[in-house]
């Protein structure tokens, strides 16, 4: 008789060595069966998706560890605007090859932040591709049954309220593409240093999730820009809004390089990658609403009101003048 | 005041005109929300995950409908074999652009098959990629509590049974390539087109599942090869198996190529992409579950029992010899 042992495979092997240790569910079965299993809680689920790709969402020769909390922090963002506690996420990882170099850093921090969110591996795939590193994170929610804080529920008079700050991720990236950003700060590199990470490693806001649960009228992330994210909260309630310009949360160099003219609010308010919570909060929900934030510790801003209406949300200056935005959100096509 | 309407961006409108009707599920929120909702039904909830990219997976001048039914019927393959019913599922594309002579089949089948199997839309992100194409669908199914069916939880003498045929996807991706199947079925195209068809559209045995809630001690789909996937199933049951290959059920015409020496028997036991039912049924549920199979209009066979030991499966031929497999499974890396 022959004595042999089962031999995993290549992909087995790599699952095992790099990602069976992020699946600390015991629902994730070590990642040794064919689905995860959720036990029933009676919450209900919340489920969201978010992909990044090589050379579109992330730079080639970006870290690998920031590769990793940027994949899954971009679908945390979206479980917290919802109201929702982490409950898991499964992973599709597509790969040129089987790189030690970049997987195991790349593991080594999603398993940070699965453990620093509370939102452990359950599954996932990883497959081959000739092209570039693609990265696919399903991220599940749990959230008290038909308590999901929607887009739509904003209502006339409600307060329009942001998380932190607005713009640096868009600054990072510029700065990062050798744009104009990055010879305005050419002599502050603590500043630019900033801004880069505010790319980098989103800080979603989860924190704050049952706060905006017990108190939002209707919630999103902002990914694609303030002023574009605002408008589809909008249109998804059948409102607008009256926002004031010189409101908007700034850090202190984003305030500095507008001041001195180095570009327009609207690179601030239409650029990508904030992962901040923009939300609608009854005007009687808002003294508890600032309550639980600062004892989340997230800083809160209120932005301006919703308004009756169907029109794009309208930016006004210090003066009371409307501010005509040119473009108001990122695309990818 | 100028009347400006939100305008959707080419993202937006690329997944409002393809998918949106798609999300039939009320959970779906129309692809508005960042999120979807499952509510609470007192299920337990069964998440799975997989990808296929262009040229690894499919072949570049795939038809798009089949990729699109692949793409989610090896996941809705894992829920049966889980004992799942489909729930919903979440879709990731990475595209290289927006070529409607592509999107329009591909979501044209993928909304017939979610209707086909119940298992709506419920979400998902478009990228874009320089590279190849990619689907990746996490599919979400519902299962009663407690009740999912595991890899693990085979004992020593349960039958080992198998859904359909087996091979025969493995053939018809030779015939695709060009490869010696190709040449040995140059005259006899019914046959040819048959075994393509079944590497290319996976007939997932969804009918089948509440059977193997009700039944099967152990169960996985096979993805990678029976023979790989059996010695997963054991490995992951702490129990061997011993196969009668002459028992395995193959079609018409991979039963007459083998017949001819066309190839061996390792061609269709270790070729991956059947999405058949492998799984471990109890000598005392075996009636029922044969039964049930009946009404499902499922076919199953017993290849053979699960035996005490540790070493992987081990093969007989009719003789009772013992056949040694080279390889026995799929691996991408």
């Amino acid at each position: 008789m022959t004595e042999r042992s089962y031999r995993p495979s290549g992909e087995d092997s790599l699952i095992a060595r790099y990602f069976r240790p992020l699946a600390t569910d015991p629902g994730a079965f070590d990642l040794g069966d064919d689905a995860a299993l959720l036990h029933a809680t009676g919450d209900d689920v919340v489920v969201t998706t978010d992909a990044i790709v090589e050379g579109v969402h992330f730079l080639p020769d970006d870290p690998p560890d920031g590769v990793a909390r940027k994949a899954l922090r971009v679908n945390l963002s979206d479980l917290a605007a919802k109201g929702a506690m982490p409950a898991g996420f499964v992973l599709t990882l597509a790969l040129r090859g089987s790189d030690a170099a970049w997987l195991e850093p790349f593991a080594s921090a999603l398993g940070d932040d699965a453990a620093r969110f509370g939102c452990p591996l359950l599954g996932g795939d990883t497959v081959a591709t000739p092209g570039p590193l693609m990265v696919s994170i399903t991220a599940i929610g749990r959230v008290a049954a038909g308590r999901m804080v929607h887009r739509s529920g904003a209502s006339p008079g409600d307060r329009v309220v942001v998380t932190g700050t607005i713009g640096d991720a868009a600054l990072g990236l510029d700065i990062l593409k050798g744009g104009p950003v990055a010879a305005a700060l050419a002599n502050d590199a603590g500043a630019a240093a900033m801004l880069m990470e505010r790319y980098r490693i989103p800080q979603p806001r989860n924190a704050l999730a049952a706060a905006i649960r017990d108190h939002a009228a209707a919630a999103m992330d902002v990914s694609d820009g303030l002023a574009g994210d605002l408008a589809k909260l909008c249109a998804a309630s059948g409102v607008s809004a009256a926002i004031d310009i010189s409101s908007i949360p700034l850090s202190a160099p984003a305030s500095a390089l507008l001041a001195r003219g180095a570009f327009g609010i609207e690179t601030l308010i239409a650029g990508g990658d904030d992962y901040e919570i923009l939300c609608a909060v009854p005007e009687n929900r808002y003294a508890a609403f600032a309550k639980a934030a600062q004892a989340a510790q997230v800083s809160v801003t209120t932005l301006g009101s919703i308004v009756a209406g169907t029109t794009v949300p309208r930016f006004f200056d210090a003066q009371g003048a409307e501010i005509v935005l040119r473009r108001a959100s990122y695309s990818h096509f």
